[in-house]
């Protein structure tokens, strides 16, 4: 069962008639490489069209921070927040992009995107 | 009733018959958190189509400067500012990007749009 | 009648064949505000396709300086040198930007644009 | 009677044996214009050597949001909060940056020191 | 046979359902001018959308360290690495960017795109 | 009869079934004002998509150095070299933008484009 | 007679007892070339230790924009906004630095110190 | 008993009898704020002069990382690294700058210099 | 006998019993290598504190641009000019840098200094 | 014997008599990690004043692009380089910065310098 997406909180979209875009970026995201066991670094940009529900600031904080110490590839890390998130606010889109810092000479950057329900 | 629109004055478009864009930067936005009391501060940027009417650049100032110790969220006071600005000039279209300052290690940013009339 | 129109001067595009485009940045533009007497700042950037004229570089100096002791409103100066630089040059398409310095804390633009003739 | 000092809290500095050198970054300092009751707005930089106190960083940003609605010349405010810092901590070196934002076209910066008791 | 491309190993995508993008840049390739053997420099941007296999970080920077020695030009080199790197994880989208460094006071860069299978 | 083209040499394109871009970028264009016989100066973008033949690197630095001493506007030497080099290579696309420094505090850019022969 | 110096107005600096910098840039100082008539543009830059007189910042507007229309070489210019802003206010230790904008492909800087009355 | 320090390894300088200067960046140190729990982030860039001994960089680096979850104040833990540098390597200077992140919008550095045994 | 330098005029310092700086940046020097006989570039940066005399500005402009079609080493170029331009105007102090464009990937820069005549 | 040496060319230098600054940058430097077999990378600056010998700049790029396949460490090659540019051209002084590119989430930089022979 999925702990993490506990630590997020949502509240009431006060223009929901509206599509407006939210964007949330977030310099400070570490995780732990899962070969090595060394720190991963990572700036991440939420891009988000709210639609009943409006992401908590402090609880998406609360949430990133919990990758502490979590062991998990670039890809796969980028994918499972986007999943979180969406199923914590039910966006009408939402479009993650985390830039990795330069390990082994390479920078790496993963976007993703949920298009909506229908 | 809302006092603050009553700030904001026009002047007639001397172009009416010329789609053209008019924006205005205004990076010293503040007003306070509703939670903690602390003030928020942002870059608002404000793009528009004129439509009879142009927004008078002082009394824009003034009504900016209005929200600086209102307790208000920040997707709230970004779409509040859209409807009272389209409200006081009724432009062809209007956009407004506020650029909110790092808190708690994330930068949000919040993008509103007014379609205009049909 | 249009004294300032007078100051430029044209000269016959050598590639009339080809659309292609001609882009003049000019940092220096400089008028009075009509309501305060004091001086107001732009940057303008004119963009066009030129069909049959070109604008000679020196004339269009002598055109904008002109502008330096009028007192004169943002989105007026904008439209207004639009309208004379198509009624000199007849292009196929031109787009003026004009970034104005900050006034009472806000920075503004002003964006036309002349289509063409059909 | 100095009412904003009491806001300012110190800690015991743990090296005291070594000078070293703490600097703190304030980019959302903002006062009144005591002549024209709009709101200024400034960058500070606050560098000093403790000798037996540290200022708490929480306190240092109650302390300066403190000035948010007083009315205060810039060459006043800088030195003020230069005097009220030193005598809540006692450094044995404080030199205080304020750079202001652009008002009439004019920006302005204020540097003041405080060298040390002998 | 080409020996360069068994250097590259791939991982399971673990998100095979969703397209999503994966970005590698590598600013330290280098490679041998195949006219004056003195060496080249580039900056490579690779972007793929993954399929059902992702490249593996450190096989992808072994992969392109070992051209170091190699003399071949700037346009073959780019087509090469997008050849092998398709062939390697069958990606759905991949482009490669290499911006080459100023060479005869010329700066070149190569673009190159593989669409897909279909 | 048209010498400059001459100094142009190309070399078979390795890749002819794919299309891809390459771009060189040149800072240090410069040729003479045929008005006031004083030296201007242009950064100058080529981007262009092989068919069957590649711009030689080093024929195209000789070439771009050959106007060193010419007089030529700026208009005419943008779209000269456009011809000339689809003369050269036949691509399938070219565009060549170039930059000039500041003149009677006006900077200028010309962009010209070829699309292909159909 | 110099008129232009009764523009600046001076106010009681509240800090006498300490040395303290007071830093102010004019971005938009211009005045004409009495050369050819046509327009120069500086960013000025002026720096003082105020002894018992501050410089009034709208005052210090109105003298330098005053300049406007006169026709003055770059070194004297910057040479007569120091003696007056040292016979206006008395400092301990003035400097100013303008930065004019290219010219003929040159662009020229003079910068200017006072040391004081020992 | 200080167990962090023995993370870090040391060579033996190749040019002792030369005063050379050796920088290392990191961009990536965190730690855990002691009050909330939350963590902190900061660029640190240590200086130091070779005596007879270098700092391995790799083992540096595990030195730096085992931070990740203490709890310690922004001054201890830069006064903490340079002690506990210095006693690895005993160089003949060395000066540690930490940079770390924007809290309650106040960015902090703390700069800490070791002069010499004598 | 040295042609170039009759290119240059002076005009009498009006502020000679004051030490001030003027600094000239010409970044459209261009000469040729004897070597090759290709053209190099550089950025010249003229700083010098005017005794009796200051360098004309357009006849400056001219002087430099006489080296258009000179074969001459970087070393011996800025060395010359700064002989030429102390006999021309007898400085208390001149300095001038010159910084030249990348050639066979590496950027070079000379400076030269006179410290005056005593 | 040091066979890389042989590779520097010297040129006697024109303007002996007069103290001045030639600075090299050289952003292309690369060898090998003794440890690990992968490559380094680093940008050189090399100032030298020169006494009666300049060192030729094609020599130099020979000699510095013959690390290229050598295993040698950060600290080691800064410091040999100096040695054998010392032992090349005599200077009256040399100092040589390399800033090697990241490694391990750490960029360093040494800087080592010749005083001259008294």
């Amino acid at each position: 069962m999925n702990e993490k997406i506990k630590l997020l909180e949502v509240f009431d979209n006060a223009y929901p008639n509206r599509d407006y875009l939210v964007i949330h970026e977030f310099p400070e995201f570490t995780s732990v490489c899962p070969k090595t066991g060394q720190p991963d670094f990572a700036k991440l940009t939420i891009k988000y069209i709210p639609d009943k529900l409006c992401i908590e600031l402090k609880s998406l904080k609360f949430y990133l921070n919990s990758y502490r110490n979590d062991g998990i590839y670039f890809e796969s890390v980028t994918n499972k927040i986007l999943d979180d998130l969406v199923e914590a606010c039910h966006p009408r889109h939402m479009a993650i992009k985390a830039e990795f810092n330069v390990r082994g000479g390479i920078g790496s950057t993963v976007e993703v995107e949920y298009k909506g329900k229908n």
